[in-house]
């Protein structure tokens, strides 16, 4: 079997060293570069962390892509150094996989521009971890069914900020598709404030923050008689590799551009 | 709105009692008729447990669709009176929505054809509660992506069968889809037989038996760094209507026959 | 074995059948007199829904306990109607097992005054549901070394009110054995407001509403690495009964006031 | 406020390492000394991972007592080695908190000998997962009015044995106080093998491995009408930090020797 050749831009971040470890683990797979402006020239195993890794860094991802062969590139930077990636990568006849949230409508326009000229598929996507995507799908799904929801997402009590984006995320996907509802009994009562949580068009978030746990969210539907809940647990970052693994391969075999992991799943 | 007018044969069953229920009190839904052998030429409200429905009752279906005009029968019978009053059904231009799970190969073989050649919408259900309809075809879809899956269905203790019968389909569908794999660690020990469960090509079912418990199921799915879990909560037979609901809604647009309600959910 | 002698005050209420049922099927329980205002000089089968029970009915209580032999009444009436019930039960050296919510501080003195002079047990229950009382006990002894909790409650939405009376208790239940704390981060922030839930001095209540739900409560405690819940399904009014046994064998071995069924637990 | 101080035995395993890191961050604690016999006469901070401690090591626990003045010595070594030095901290009046499954019901009672002539306070904990502690308490209680229990503990899928050890300790409590019994319907059928678990004198348990699970156990009980369910989940090696502390704080105000960190749970 041919190996993907992938080049992973942004080995020392977190995400990057996990997508290096993904790509020595998988078998047909072969890393082939890195891109890490502070390293130009070295070796991988030069960078603390990475061990007996002969492959050459790269400052320039221009002289990366002309020196070297490759299939995929795996973009972990920051937005405005991964767009730049990006549309070298695709003049360059090579695919990117993109873990970012931060592409204007602009951004995205002009690289799904480029894919259609170049017929190379590109995925872009804010939220890598597969089961989350997989939670926030069979939510929307369910919604056309169960028009009474309530989500309840779980952190660790050092998150700033509640409700949490996959939270709102969800909440938006279902509300895309779900008949308008106001929800719990119109006469309902707050004894204390805040019981019902947030009011997001008519359902309702809650946010749980205790120390202990890491990042879990459990969307509950109700009709008569019966309730469906789909619930996601996520324990650490390691939980975000299938997703870069399925997005490799699913690239592989696109000639378009594609935003957000839950549109490649069937 | 027009109206959609409903049949039900077999309203004194559990099923069929929810199901005159139903049709009351859904606004666009009207109860022209019952079929019941053993009340023929009575009113409905003269059966025990049915007040104030002044709807005629037949025993025989071919006298009952030549008097009344209906859109569709909802038929809650047993499987070979359920045969005859669906193909009769058919023959009349009346569209069925049929709850067994009791119908031979040939038997939906000729129901298939007979649609096809009268163009008119029949559902088979064996199963109504929608939810759990969701939650396999939800774990369906995941095994594609979590080839690591657990089953963990719990009932009361008067149950006489472990593991339930939706247990086993919801793992006959898994295994459809999912890449074969002996879970657990290979040189995993029982120091207590059957702790790890029923194994089904691999993968694990365990059955949970509590008084106090009525129906419950969950399907959990593993990766590295994360799980996801799908579970169904059934508390009693009303689950079934939202399923019955989105059946007769759906079969009106239908030109065609369709075996179990996974696949008629987008 | 010498069968406990039983009157049952308020037998057509929905606690009250339950009752009912209850002694019918303990082995060693009795039914001897029931108490009914509307039916006085009936027999309990001459009330609807009531078959076979060649119980007398007593419209005044005073009369019953005078023509009865009787150890332990069960009082599902009404505080006013209870209060009277149970401080002639104790005269007649009767022990009384009581189900409200109802009584004033004065009620509950002079109730323990009489069964300190009498030398009789006698137990006011506000929640006859063991595994819930269960639940707040455990939830209080585990805020003793966790002090970080949350309440999440579930209820169908035709629930007026939020958080839910067993909400509330469980939270002055733990209030009174933990160490004070306002949870989660300092900066915390609400991008949508009410997504913490309540704060009852500084723990937070979460009010979840679903068609289908029943009555359910989890507790969640959270530290370093790790999380202990404690929850609570209530499917049904059955739920109430295992907990009347348990105070009616209680009651028995008793010569003191006991408010609480918590406090009767080991 | 007087610290406590506190010799670690054991500094470089994972237990070790944690409570060193427990003992630095807690205000009244106050780390004196170490005990390795590979780096005797060195500072803590010459062994890796260690920055900063100015804290001598000793390789012999005689010396190390004799030389440094301390309160609790905490013990995260092997039976045998921990045997030595706990019996040699309480000749020195150092009370002992000791970790360890290991020693025989000799050792138990020597310990416990020492301690009541000496009048010192001395915690043996196998377990230092205060909620797995809290759970497995909280469920023989809950045993002693709920006779219907099932177990189901979830870890990854490199776990070899099956049920857990937590698992077998928490059937062996619940079963030396609750009422024996085969749960399950009496002509209850396993259509496949293994699918109502493993029998523990006539409970159930379920082991569910998965990878990305970490460690967690659920213990359910059923009565009419309801179940309450008492859940752990283990996360990381933090969560057994707070049962250390306990026992630090505990220990200090003992005057005799305890088995289980059960033990000093109010």
């Amino acid at each position: 079997m041919k190996k993907i050749k992938v080049i992973i831009a942004g080995p020392r971040g977190r995400m990057g060293r996990e997508a290096v470890k993904l790509v020595e683990a998988t078998e047909n797979y072969q890393l082939v570069a890195a891109i890490d402006y502070k390293y130009d020239g070295k070796l991988l195993r030069e960078i603390e962390g990475f061990h007996a890794l002969e492959v050459p860094v790269y400052g320039d991802v221009e002289k990366c892509l002309s020196e070297i062969e490759a299939d995929v590139l795996i973009d972990l930077t920051t937005p405005e150094i991964g767009m730049h990636h990006t549309k070298t990568a695709l003049w360059h006849g090579v695919r990117p996989v993109v873990g970012t949230t931060g592409f204007s409508k602009e951004d995205l326009a002009e690289l799904q521009a480029t894919c259609e000229e170049k017929e190379l598929g590109c995925i872009i996507a804010p939220n890598f971890a597969l089961g989350a995507v997989l939670m926030m799908k069979f939510s929307q799904m369910a919604a056309k069914y169960f028009k009474d929801v309530e989500i309840i997402e779980l952190h660790h009590d050092q998150k700033l900020d509640a409700p949490s984006g996959t939270a709102v995320k969800t909440a938006e996907m279902i509300s895309a598709v779900r008949e308008q509802k106001n929800q719990g009994h119109p006469n309902e009562k707050e004894t204390m404030q805040g019981a019902r949580g947030a009011n997001f068009e008519g359902m309702h978030i809650h946010s749980v923050r205790l120390p202990g746990l890491i990042a879990h969210q459990q969307v509950m539907f109700g009709s008569d008689g019966q309730t469906l809940s789909i619930r996601h647990d996520s324990y650490n970052r390691a939980s975000f590799m299938s997703g870069v693994k399925l997005a490799v391969d699913t690239v592989m075999k696109l000639d378009t551009f594609v935003y957000g992991l839950e549109n490649i799943i069937e």
